[in-house]
This record gives structure tokens, sequence and C-alpha cells, in this order.
């Protein structure tokens, strides 16, 4: 049995975090038992006005309140995570499940996936409809493939797309819910609005100018607009980690795009420490799919959170692998947002050898005009949230803010 | 203007290839003229029988001659390997395009991906109806993504799936093909035989131990069998590189499973030598698309192939990276190939400061039964084809094979 003793947590909301793990006690690299575990939650990076910003706070501070809720009652990493995802799915308020922004066909179309650290399983939905809740079609993908093969020996799908999971998800008893009751005010009255701005846009647009203006940045683009994707990693108390992200897609997007939400290594990642890793790590993004699908953005800064200064690896990571990546090399703004987790079991603040001690570091960094987060220990009361902004005057998509914290669980190991 | 020359090729027809590469002479490590370029293609990896070989070699051999007409024509490598992949995708023998598996309600729908080195741009296509050739959606789409945004600053899709991908596709010019004459005699009778061998399963499966038998690998298991994806590797004139896979996937698959060929990373990988990239590589996988899915086997494979010995290199990735991968710990018999291509500048072979000698080297691995390859160079008048098998003894799933040649490519430079 192990009971929580104490948890102790930092944050530092300057847009440049200072490195304060370097004086930190020495951690060993494996994977450590969590005592209650720690959510790390995102309602997306984007442009989060002030006057919403509340009930993207609130959302946070809900959706970590589900997940510490499970794993005070001992789920598991990937039960927690999905938790926190339904919660956030189901706010008007967020780009994902209800509220989700409609397609150029004024349908809604969700893309999600869910990654487990510990068996390493993934699990996918693309372009699906009528289900209100897509992470839980992912994470029943993931739990059905664990389950090992089909009759006649066939492999259990880990990415399903459109109709067909739609289908699988009825037939695996997951609700369907009416297009209609997904959509709301929000969302339609910006379809009219921006379905208004692209016929403005392309009834300027002759014939003679179209390919030349189609390579310049427009001034009406949604780039820093409605991008706002959840997500949310989790360690459980026994030292797993999962991820999970879920997201409607670009507003006016064309119906069967997927984005980085549906995509392995692009939307979350998660894996335990093992032999060949240090550190276990999960990772959730928010923003531009198609700039996260090509930069393959959550399995890089999973890599890079092997290194041993996590808030130097991630700084290096979104400025190397993402803002200035050859893979976007065309692209004058890249725009996006990840939060990540890392955990280990450290070796120098242990107070008797029947109390282990782990460190959480937790990050977020986004190009966005803003990205929002909330996180919490199973130990807190209640989660804190944090609305981080660009510092002012910085340009979105070309420079970075990046902040986080650190919390350390103790846990006496009977 | 360039003129080839001279092309010299070598084939190790056994099952280990000897490493003859560090014999060579020394290759300076940048992207390198490739006068006239080269194809690598395959059929996939599964089991040909000996007799269907003879088939599966002449499409191969078609396709080599398609992707080299388009060379001669001074095409790209992204158009070269679209052309071989259409052809390879009209075969009524693979399983692409024409005469593709049928899924659980007897319906054909296609991944296709394309990724071009020069650019870094990719393009797919998931569980599309209705389109006879899926890879010249995945190539459209790569080419509108590069002439940049849409009205109204929308980020072109990179990835499209179902109907929505369909429509699209029928919206840029590509003609619809109704499903029925997509199927063939011997893609309908291979659905009736599954269906009643699933039936059969499924009855004998008792509530009691379907659970059981759920973890166990089936003797009915289509593992090995038909799992006949289509890809091709190609170097162009100008040493750009490109990759392609198309897949009709597994047969009696849940319809909207998307397999790795319409995923990025997974599929297909092309990166053109740069600063942090010493050599071109071009990769195509085939097999189980949910092991290659969760290896990311092209892009682990592309990345292995920046080391000096490439031969070792591709042996240590498929062993590590697939066949003893983490990801796959829990799978008893882990089934694809792939074929990589990479080339760079030869130093010491340049007879003239005005003649320049390129290396190209070309491999494929599989642990499947068998893979059947073709390749071409530009200044061939026929291709080379050949299906390699894992040697007699060996387990599919758990052994491999590994072959492979260099091409010495020679151009005048004016």
């Amino acid at each position: 049995m192990e009971s929580l003793i104490n948890c102790t947590e930092e944050q530092q909301p300057s847009s440049v975090m200072t490195n304060y793990w370097s004086n930190q006690e020495a951690c060993r690299s494996q994977k450590a038992k969590c005592a209650g575990g720690f959510v790390l939650v995102h309602a997306g990076a984007g442009y989060h006005s002030e006057s919403k910003a509340k009930e993207y706070k609130h959302v946070c501070k809900r959706a970590c309140q589900r997940a510490v809720d499970q794993l005070r009652a001992g789920a598991l990493a990937v039960e927690a995570v999905t938790a926190a995802l339904v919660e956030l799915e189901d706010s008007p308020f967020t780009n994902a499940g209800m509220g989700s922004n409609l397609n150029l066909s004024g349908e809604i179309e969700c893309d999600a996936s869910i990654m487990d650290g510990k068996s390493l399983h993934f699990g996918a939905v693309g372009a699906i409809s009528g289900i209100k809740n897509p992470v839980l079609v992912a994470s029943c993908l993931l739990t059905e493939a664990q389950k090992g093969k089909l009759s006649a020996g066939r492999i259990p799908p880990c990415f399903l797309v459109g109709r067909g999971a739609h289908d699988w998800a009825v037939g695996h008893g997951i609700p369907p819910c009416p297009s209609e009751k997904m959509a709301t005010k929000f969302s339609l009255s910006a379809y009219k609005r921006n379905k208004r701005k692209m016929e403005l846009a392309e009834k300027l647009d002759t014939g003679q100018n179209q390919a030349k203006k189609r390579r310049q940045s427009s001034e009406n683009e949604n780039g820093s607009g409605c991008l706002d994707t959840v997500g949310a990693v989790v360690v459980d108390s026994e030292g797993n980690v999962a991820a999970a992200v879920s997201s409607g897609g670009l507003a006016m997007k064309h119906p069967g795009r997927v984005g980085q939400a549906a995509h392995y290594g692009c939307g979350c990642w998660a894996e335990n420490a093992c032999n060949m890793n240090s550190y276990s790590t999960a990772v959730s993004t928010s923003g531009c799919g198609e700039h996260l699908i090509r930069t393959m953005l959550a399995r890089e800064c999973s890599a890079a959170m092997q290194s041993e200064d996590a808030h130097q690896a991630l700084l290096e990571a979104m400025q190397n692998k993402f803002i200035s990546s050859p893979f976007l090399a065309s692209e004058d703004r890249v725009l996006g947002g990840v939060i990540v987790l890392r955990c280990c079991r450290c070796v120098e603040a242990q107070p008797s050898p029947n109390i282990q001690a782990a460190m959480v570091e937790f990050l977020w960094s986004h190009t966005t005009e803003s990205m929002c987060v909330g996180y919490m220990s199973a130990q807190d009361s209640k989660a804190k949230t944090h609305i981080s902004r660009l510092p002012p005057g910085t340009v979105p998509g070309q420079s970075l803010a990046i902040e986080g914290g650190v919390c350390r669980l103790m846990g006496i190991v009977d």
C-alpha cells in the first residue's frame, strides 16, 4: 500500500522559465512510483480571449479533477487521461467533441487519439461524425487491440476513420449522438462568418492573381485563431504514463481532412521508462495539424525529454524541430503548442528506505498567441490553471513561450 | 546537359548479403547528380506463390519501365514514383488499386501516400473508395499543398480520408471508378473464402474460450498471406528522392480501417541530403499495417541509412526497431518488408572534373515469407526483378532476409 505524504509545486509564470532543474536533487532514471499521480491538461494552443479566459480555465480545472478522481480510485494513467479528455470534449467552448469547428460542408468531423506508455499501444479515430466523445472510441480501440487477435487471426485495427469508425464505435457500445446536438450557437455562427469570409476572398481572387495569392499568407488566416484542440498527459501512482488528444480540426477544413490529433507520433505520445529511456514521458500537442504532422512534434518532444535538462531540451525541440524545422521551411508561421510531463525516481530525496520520492516535471510551450493549461496532483484539493501568452511584441508562429513546474510526490512503500 | 555514361549493378541473391560496401570507393556525403536516375519497386512483402511469380515480376518490370520513361523525359523523382505506382495499382494481382482486398463489408477501401524528398511535403489518402489510382490523389494533395495556402488563409490538407477524399479527388479532375470495376474474380473469391473461414472460426469460439483464443495466434491467420501492398523509391537525375506506397489493406479489415500506407513516417519516407543528413534516402514499406505504424518503420529505416554501412544499418533497424521492437513486444510474429534507396556523390571515382559519379545503394529486407522487387536505372534496357524468400526452415515474423545492390551512375556536367 502507498499513501501520499507530500507534494510540492512550483510554477514560473514568466514566458521564459528559469532553469531550476539544474539545482535539484539527483533523479534516478527509471520508472518511479508516483504516489497518487499527476495530471496536466490543455484546452488548446491558439488564441484565448480575455472574455472567455474564465470558461477555458474552468474546463481545465474540471478535467484535472476528473482525472484525479480516477487516479484516487486506483485507475491507470490511460483511464485517467480518458476521463480528463471526456470533460474537455464536453465543453462547448473547446474545439473538440461538443462545439467542434464545422467543416466546409457545415458538418462536424472529429479526430482523437490515445497512447498508453505501459503497453505502448495506440488507438485513433479520424474524421468521425455523430459521436459525442471521440476519445472514448480511440480508447476502446486501444483496449480492444490489447486483447490480441480477432477471429480467424485478423489483426485488430488501431486507426479507424469516417463512417466505419462511427459504426465500430456504436457496435462497441458507444452511443451515437445526432450531429446537430454537437454544434453550438457559437460554432454555427463561426461557420456562417467563415463562409462569408471565404466567399468574399474567393470573389476577390481573380484567376490571374490566385496562384500568387496562394503563396502569400493572408490577413484573414485562421492561423492563430480557433486551433483549440484539447489534450492531457497523466502519470498514475504506479508511474505509468499516458497521453491523449482530441480535436474538431481546422475551421472550414475539407470533409475527410484528418489532422494531427489522429496521427501516430503527432498528436500524442507516451512511453514508460525502460532500458532505452531513462524517463517516463508523455506529450500532447495542439495547433495547426499539418504543421504538427509534418514535424511529428509529439514524438520529437518525447525523445528530447530524455536529455538531462527538460526545459532546455523542450526549448531546443520547439526551436529546432518545429519553428525552424526543415519540414516547414516554406511556412512563414509555424503554429502549435505542447504539454509535456516526465517523471523519474529521486534518489537523494528518500527520507527513509520505505519512503519513495518521485519527481514529476511538467512543461508547456507554444508558438501561438496563447495556450490554456491546468494541472493537479492527486494530493491537491483543486487544480491550478493558467493562460500562457507570448510576450508582448513577439510574432506568433515565429516566437515561443515556455513555462512549467515540478511536483515532488512521496509515497510509503510497504 | 548531362548524359549517362556508365552504370554498373551488382546483386546478391543470397538471403544474407555480403558487406561489399566496406570495400567501395569513398562517397562524399551530399546530394549527388544521379545521371538519368534509378527506380526500385516492390509488389509487396507477404507470400508470393511460384504459380504467380511470373505475374508479380512482370508488373514490377512494367512499373520500373514507367518510372524510367518519366526519368528519361526529365521528370522529377516524385513524378516518376507516381508513374511506377499507377502501374503497380493497375495490376489485378497486387493488393492496391484494382484487385485490392475486400473489407468486412465486401467493399474496397484503399490507402496511399507519397513523400517528396526535395520539398519534404507529404500527401496521403486513407480508406478511399471508387478511385482507380489512390496514389494519384495522394500525389495531387502533395502538389496542391506545395502551392501554399487556400482562400481566406486556410491551410491545405495533407491527409484526406473516406468520402471526403473521394469528393476532393473528383473535384481535382481525378475520374471516379465504380467500385465493382475494381474488384476482380480473384479478390471476390478470396472474400467469400475468408468470410466462410471467419464465420467458422467465430462459430467455434464459445463465449468461454473466446478471450483466451484472442490472445493466441491462429492457424488461419492471414499474417503472412495477402499483404502485398505496393511501393516504389526513386532518385532522379538531379539527385532528388521520392517514395510512395499504396495498399488495399488487410483482407476482411473493418470498414474505415487505415493502415501504414496512409500513415506519415510508416508507409514511405524520402529526404534529400542536407546539412543534417549526409545521404539522400527513400523508403517504402509493406506488410502488416498495425506493425508498420507502431514501429514507424519507414522513418526508422531512413534515419538508420545515415550510418556508413547501409547493409548493416538496415539489418540492425529491421532487427532492433521491428522484429524486437518494444512497441511490438506482445506480438509473436512481426510481419513486414522494406525497400530502401540511398545515394551520394562518389569522390574518388570521378574520372575527370566534368564527369560526376553518383553511387545509388538499393536494398530490400523482409520478415514475411517472400517479397517481390524490381529495379532499373535510366541506362538499362530493361528492369531486373527478383522474388526474395526467407531461407528454408526460418520462421516468418521472427527471421529476416536482406539483399540489395549498388548502381554507379556517371554523368557529364557541362
